[in-house]
C-alpha cells in the first residue's frame, strides 16, 4: 500500500516516475546509440522538459547505469535463486541457460543494450567487468560438472561459455515479445542443443 | 603474371587499388557506423583526396557493397564446394558450419559489417535478402538431416538454424586474428557442442 500521507504532500512534482524514464532512454540509446544520444532526445521522446528530466537524474549516464543495472541485477538474482546455487554443477548450468534467456525475453531492450556495451565511460567500463564475473562464474560451472563427470571433458570451459551464451544472447538479433516462438520453445532447443547435440541416438 | 604491356600505359594514375579503398571503408565503417560515416571520413582513413576515391567508385553505397559482397561471395561459394553439395545432409551441415567460421576468422571485419545490417538502403536490403536466403539454405539442410534419420525429429529446423549459426556468428564479438584461440578450436567445439552435446556419456 501507498503511504496515503506521503503522497497528498509531494515535496515537488513528479507526473512521470524514474523507472519509465529509464525505459524512454533505453530505447533512445538503443535507436541512436548511447554516445549519440542526448539528454534532449530523451527528453523528446518522454514528452518532458529537458529540466523535468533533470528532476529525475543527474544526466545521461545516470540513466544509462539505471537501465543495465536492470539486466545485470536479474542476472546475478537468478545466481542466488535455489536450482542455481545448489545441486550438481549441470543442473545449475542448465538452470542459468534457462533463466538467462528468460531474462532476455522478459528485458529484452536493457539486455539488447547491455550487449552493445565497448566500455567508452566509467558507467560501460564497470558494466564490462560485472559481464566479465558473470562469465567467470558460468565458466566455473562448465569447469565443476566436467569435474563431477557429468560434461564431457575435452572442452575448454572459458570457450565453451562463451559459445554457449554466444548462442542464447544471438536471440536478441530476433526474438520479439508476442511473436510466434515463444521463450520456453527457445529454451528446449538451446538446452537439448547444448546438453543433447543434434545428433539422433543410433 | 601482370600485363606489362597495360601496366606500362596506365589510363589514369591508380596509386592505390579498389581493394585497398574498400578494406578501409569496411573498417570506418564499423568504427563510425555506415550512416554516420561520409567519403570524406573514408578518405581521410586511406589517406587519398576525396576526388581521388570517386575514381574507384560512385560513393558510399558502392563501397557497403563490395565489402558486404566479399563476405556473401565467399559464404555462397562454400555452398558449391563438393563437401557442402555432395553426401549426406548432416555431413554438408558439419562442413558448412566449419567453412562459416573459417569464413568468419578469414574475413572478420567484412562478416562484423554483414552482421549489422539493419536494411535502411536499398543495398543493405539486397544484403538482408541474401542473408535470408542463406539462412533458408541452411535449415533446408537440418530438415533434410532431420528427414534422413541423421538429426533428432524433435527440433524445428528453422530455429536450430538461427541458433547454431547465432552461436558461430558470436564469435565476432571476441574472436581476434592472431590471438590465442585459433579457429580450428572454435570449429572444434562449435561442432562438438551442436551434435554431440555437452553431456558426457555415461
Amino acid at each position: 500500500m501507498p503511504d496515503r500521507g506521503e503522497a497528498t504532500t509531494p515535496t515537488r512534482a513528479q507526473p512521470y516516475d524514474t523507472d519509465r524514464v529509464v525505459d524512454v532512454a533505453v530505447q533512445v540509446f538503443l535507436e541512436r546509440g548511447y554516445d549519440r544520444a542526448s539528454m534532449g532526445d530523451i527528453a523528446r521522446a518522454a514528452g518532458l522538459g529537458k529540466s523535468s528530466l533533470y528532476h529525475h537524474v543527474t544526466g545521461k549516464e545516470e540513466l544509462l547505469e539505471r537501465g543495465l543495472r536492470r539486466a545485470l541485477d536479474a542476472l546475478f538474482a537468478a545466481l542466488k535463486e535455489p536450482a542455481a546455487s545448489t545441486g550438481p554443477a549441470v543442473d545449475r548450468l542448465r538452470t542459468m541457460i534457462r533463466r538467462t534467456v528468460e531474462i532476455m525475453c522478459e528485458q529484452l531492450p536493457e539486455v539488447a543494450l547491455l550487449l552493445r556495451v565497448r566500455g567508452n565511460t566509467e558507467t560501460e567500463r564497470w558494466v564490462l567487468e560485472r559481464r566479465r564475473e558473470f562469465d567467470r562464474l558460468m565458466a566455473r560451472l562448465v569447469k565443476d560438472a566436467i569435474t563431477a563427470g557429468d560434461v564431457r571433458a575435452d572442452l575448454d570451459p572459458g570457450l565453451v561459455t562463451r559459445l554457449v551464451f554466444g548462442m542464447s544472447n544471438s536471440i536478441v538479433e530476433w526474438y520479439r515479445p508476442g511473436g510466434s516462438v515463444r521463450p520456453q520453445r527457445i529454451i528446449d532447443h538451446i538446452t537439448t542443443i547444448v546438453f543433447e547435440g543434434l545428433t539422433r541416438e543410433a
